[in-house]
């Protein structure tokens, strides 16, 4: 269901999920004249202080839900593991995007591979398992080394495991609990890449530049704007990026993280689609006169898109854990723009903030 | 008052006063991972969208405005027309920046001419007014045609009326309701440009590029970064800037409204000191890595001064009144920027929002 005519100034945008997009992305709306209205299932999320609502309730909490869906004009998502349910009760009674079949595709790393499989875009080797068994078979096929990936609930390098050896298969299978899952073939790949897609109620699509990420221990560590790659394979990242987007009639901001492999250019394969706003597209706040929060916050809304481009370039580092108590350091630093997501506790592996380091556009 | 040390992460900066310059202030230290409490007359305010705390009382309410205080870490002002009692109350529970000082002297044109010409700064020909018979007075003096401005409560053009000739002498005094004045004569000038300086605790100041406006109405309508004068204009601008900053002993963004006058440069007069963040920096929002709304909150939360630098050139046009309902035509502009600030009726002479557009730096 798209809508009929843009929200004016002063509507309200309800938010599923209360953490640090959400954060940017009320503050998007507020620049917009926008109010946000945050449902979260923890009290004093990151979103709430920013936000002019907050509804703290389960995501099965049917009636509270009900009410918060009630009290918006749109609903939308700041994290791609909410439940069908969820969605479907807010889609009751407000226009929800990006629409839920994104959701149901992100979800489960085998409906995800089988619908880019389909959609004739690259992917690492792949296989379904189920069972022990289904494992060795799927090891013997793909080949050592390879790596066991939960379908459901996966992020930050969570819910996976490298196998070396075959001989590995049983300890994986335990390690990941038993549950359904795919086991993918390790691609030899230069560098980590994504897209930044932003598609409108009337399916026009437009792409920030290019970002190439690094990860460290699953979690993304920096993303740097533009890409050191060719114009071809910009154009081919954005060519998929945007297949993925119109196949999904996709309504929002949506990321695209792909592998450049060795070889021959262009060679892309997907390795994730995430149909939200996303880490990698930070340094679109400080970059860009239109930033990835605004343009999800603009096509949700049935705004005309933003601009897509940059003033500057810029190389974004996560702030994780402990590098938060870098503050002071980092505030001195002329020219880095600090970010911090007002969370009180830096646990291990915790996205706390991030910098970004802005340079004259090349 | 100076802090000890610089408040973390996680505090509460108090914000007298709700309106947009509030808003934006909240979302700037939502970057930073502080929280805002705002203290308004009237409920929902436009910052009270982006607060994590709003509460609604009087500036003479001695308890509620206690109560704020002792619930903030630093207490800041969006408007400069705050009661002193106000500032003196909430003073006793937490520090209070910019110091008091900057208000009173701001808050009484005549004390603020009094204040510069102390200081050998320029301004317009003056002279105090209590009665008519001194208004008379003082038109032989100065000459028609003059201004006569009260001297408390002006804004956007307020309080204040043009006299052309000597005769219209008591209808002006009627009309500005008889209360204690100043005679200023015209001053000829080619622009109206402002200095946005930021002080931080430790006396260190920085510089915006010097900003050329043009009011329309009394209503400051547009202004351009960087302003179209010469070098050693700007550096004397600055260097008065940094004079008034310094006498205050400021803490916080200081705005200096400046005219230049016809003839050998520098020939800069002073009109008009603003103690806050001020509307003729919004383009640093856009352009600038560090805004003036970040350096604000940097410098009274005691963090190091950000960097004052632009990335880009920059227009920044105001919607006042019907103009903000424009904004499906400017959401579609390419470019364009837009600030909406979320108040529900749109008054003539209300500033509803802006628009900023970037150009690549000179």
């Amino acid at each position: 269901m798209m809508l009929k005519a843009p929200l004016p100034p002063g509507s309200t945008i309800g938010v599923l999920g209360g953490g640090q997009l959400g954060r940017m992305l009320a503050v998007a709306a507020s620049r917009l004249g926008l109010k946000t209205h945050v449902y979260s299932e923890e009290a004093n999320p990151p979103a709430s202080d920013v936000a002019a609502t907050t509804t703290v309730g389960a995501y099965d909490d049917d009636t509270a839900l009900a009410g918060f869906a009630d009290a918006v004009d749109v609903v939308t998502c700041e994290f791609e593991n909410i439940p069908a349910k969820t969605l479907e009760i807010a889609g009751r009674s407000a226009p929800v995007f990006p629409p839920p079949k994104s959701f149901a595709v992100a979800q489960n790393r085998l409906v995800e591979k089988d619908f880019l499989s389909a959609l004739g875009i690259s992917v690492a080797p792949y296989a379904a398992v189920v069972d022990l068994n289904g494992l060795r078979q799927a090891l013997s096929d793909l080949g050592a080394p390879a790596i066991l990936k939960t379908r459901r609930f996966g992020y930050d390098g969570k819910g996976q495991v490298l196998i070396h050896t075959e001989s590995e298969a049983e300890s994986a299978w335990e390690t990941i609990g038993g549950v359904p899952s795919v086991l993918e073939g390790v691609v030899r790949f230069e560098r980590e890449v994504s897209v930044i897609a932003v598609r409108g109620q009337d399916g026009e699509a437009q792409f920030y530049d290019v970002i190439e990420n690094v990860h460290r221990s699953g979690i993304l560590a920096t993303s740097r704007a533009p890409a050191r790659i060719s114009d071809t394979t910009v154009f081919e990242a954005r060519r998929i990026a945007g297949a993925i987007a119109d196949a999904l009639q996709y309504v929002g901001v949506l990321c695209v993280e792909m592998f450049e492999r060795e070889g021959e250019e262009p060679s892309l394969i997907v390795n994730e689609i995430a149909p939200r706003i996303h880490n990698s597209g930070h340094w679109t706040i400080d970059a860009c006169p239109v930033s990835q929060f605004e343009n999800h916050v603009r096509t949700i809304c049935g705004w005309p898109l933003g601009t897509t481009d940059r003033h500057s370039d810029a190389v974004m580092t996560n702030l994780i854990g402990d590098d938060v108590n870098q503050w002071p350091v980092l505030a001195a630093e002329p020219g880095a723009t600090i970010h911090l997501y007002g969370k009180a506790e830096a646990r291990p592996g915790r996205k706390m903030g991030h910098v970004t380091r802005l340079f004259p556009k090349t």
